[in-house]
């Protein structure tokens, strides 16, 4: 098992970095915050006798020696970025017990066989920089790395720019590192887990999602002089597509959800009619005919809320994954070592999009998920309990000892 | 007649001043444009050899001594400040028009027998700091002084320390002045006057409103891992008020109007439900019924949405006035001035709020208003033509000098 204590205590050194207003985390992607935790995590690393690979998105591999340098390494990865008010576990917990997995290793004097890398992804919370998992993206060849770089925030500035600001992009070519298995373990950010007692998730898939930038155009006017039937209200429009986003939900239950998360009008006065609207659609399905209905029904019912209104409309993908099905001996493994150590588990369908969903498509990969209370996640009052997040490491521990064979 | 070309290029030389970025203005109250704006239309007094009185709110009245100098004066204003994506007339117009009379008063060598005080209002629009004519409304004893200095920002800024800030408080007492008749000379904000092809309104009444600032608090969580039954949607919340707000102001057709201008959520983040939303909803009617019976409604349905998501919800007003009948006598004056100028012209109710209506509780007060293209305002692209600004000032004259006594 691993050293549960020592665990804990490094996730509440690493959650005094960024400190969120409620409780939680604010260390937002690129920020000076994400630098100071990145310093933190690589100095604990190389303490541990780790080596640092860093490349051009920032992503940081942190390597483990194995006794045979050569064969190809495993793999163990999150992130250290959180939402604007985020928890103190979602991505940190992985990151962190990666390197437990590897304190421990050291502590009982075992060799493995296959060196063991952890990774810190950059940019997993797409909040500051859409889409998601963005870096880990390029890595398994799915954004280029000018997509990357030129990504913006609220403000205008640019992902490649902030990345220089913070001093954290590394010279290494941005993937095609051999990896012989990714492990990711991560807070399960939803209920279930709780709700049926379960120590352990054994992930299985991960759903699919769509994320859809609308931008709708009206005109701003004074709402006092101007009569309603002369109005044209991208507000009304967003309120009736954040409707619609969700009875296309509700209409493709069970394994469906949707909801628009960010919403902006302007000029945001009170007394103007908004004439414009920017906001963003979030459509998740385990099922990728359901997730293709509901992109095709939104984009159909947009059209016409618009329309009735005379409102301008663009809708611009901002993020997408496909439905993705985790590496069945992987999933065995993480089954398997579960139930060695005499945790309760069940098998589960991560609700969120992680970085190993993007490195599933380039090397076999897996996750394992513990509860957290209330299924509570992107809340500064996301909370776990030591002995969870302690059960998840020690499966993790067990599965990379076996796929880095000891 | 006044100067039409010289009123024209004083506003143009104005609108200089916090620029847009679409061709308007963004000159918002009590900022460093602000007080560059102040500075210029004050020069202009002192050269036109007026003598000003600042009062604690930053009310500037410019006076023009009458042949009796202690005869109540009459007045003439309206304000200076922008929305922050406003126009170049909306109350610059009337502010400049009043220094026009004086100026072409002082050409013509013509003396009143009162003096005459052309006044800018501090913050009308309401948009930095909520209420809308905030200054003339402790002027009229509507809001205290107390009130109006702790009034913030969307940054917190408190409205007191930000009028110390750019140096524009004054030392002379608000309200008690004695005014004689004040006029308030605006463009329309709306499509009446040039869909009816008049170029003078005659300003009978003013629009009744409320402000409802509404909070909704639900929870922040993961929009992915969350199940839709176990979601408590703010934003979900907020859109269906912002739909009911539309639905109440169609139900109380005509002679009613009803948006929601100003909407946030929070965190504001893709990939999180938001978890609280606040917005203001703005209901306008001349008829005060229709208003109270819009207000009830909303609150009741407001009520039935948030208990429906689960959510809790708090409605503050934070900005009200009663429907306004404006003094008869002086109407029939800026009426009689407009035929004999051979304008043509019509009675209009004002549908925004105006100075003008709060004065009126103090003060017989009158508007006038001359048309704007396509009736928009409240938005960079607000237009007028030199010869109908000309027109109102004109009228302006005609019933300011009458109201003087020549
Ligand atoms: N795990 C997590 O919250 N990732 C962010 C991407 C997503 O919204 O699913
Ligand atoms: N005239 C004007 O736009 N005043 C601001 C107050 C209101 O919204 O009516």
């Amino acid at each position: 098992k691993v050293d549960g204590a020592r665990l804990w205590d490094s996730l509440m050194r690493m959650a005094r970095i960024g400190p969120g207003v409620a409780g939680g985390n604010n260390r937002q992607t690129l920020t000076d915050a994400d630098a100071e935790g990145r310093a933190l995590f690589r100095d604990w690393c190389l303490e541990a006798g780790m080596r640092m690979g860093l490349d051009r998105m920032g992503n940081m591999f942190m390597r483990h020696e194995g006794a045979e340098p050569d064969l190809d390494p495993v793999y163990i990865g999150s992130h250290l970025d959180t939402q604007p008010t985020g928890g103190k576990y979602d991505g940190v917990l992985g990151v962190l017990s990666g390197l437990e997995v590897v304190r421990s290793i050291r502590d009982m004097g075992i060799t493995t066989r296959r060196p063991i890398v952890v990774v810190n992804w950059t940019n997993e919370e797409g909040t500051r920089f859409a889409p998601a998992m963005l870096a880990s993206g390029v890595f398994a060849g799915v954004h280029s790395e000018d997509y990357a770089n030129s990504r913006e925030d609220a403000d205008g500035r640019r992902f490649g720019d902030e990345l220089d600001r913070i001093g954290w992009r590394g010279d290494e070519g941005v993937g095609g590192r051999p990896i012989h298995a990714m492990f990711e373990y991560h807070i399960e950010q939803g209920p279930i887990l709780e709700a049926e007692g379960r120590q352990i998730g054994v992930v299985t898939h991960g759903q699919g999602l769509w994320w859809l930038q609308v931008t709708l155009t009206g005109k701003d006017a004074h709402t006092g002089s101007t009569p309603m039937a002369m109005r044209v209200n991208a507000g009304l429009g967003m309120a009736r597509i954040i409707e619609a986003v969700h009875r296309i939900a509700m209409d493709h239950q069970p394994d469906a959800v949707g909801a628009v998360g960010q919403a902006n009008v302007w000029p945001n006065s009170r007394n103007v009619i908004p004439g414009k609207a920017v906001f963003t659609i979030d459509f998740r399905s385990p099922d990728r005919d359901k997730l293709t209905s509901m992109r095709s029904r939104i984009e159909a019912e947009a059209a016409d809320i618009a329309h009735d209104l005379g409102l301008g409309i663009a809708i611009e993908p901002v993020g997408h994954f496909d439905p993705v099905t985790f590496d069945p001996t992987l999933v065995g493994m993480v089954r398997e070592a579960a139930g060695r150590l005499g945790y309760s588990h069940m098998d589960i369908v991560s609700g969120a999009g992680h970085d190993a969903c993007w490195i599933n498509r380039v090397a076999p990969t897996v996750m394992i998920m513990c509860p957290c209370v209330d299924g509570l996640s992107h809340n500064e009052a996301e909370e776990i309990s030591p002995d969870w997040a302690q059960a998840g490491a020690d499966v993790l521990l067990h599965a990379v000892l076996e796929a880095a064979e000891i």
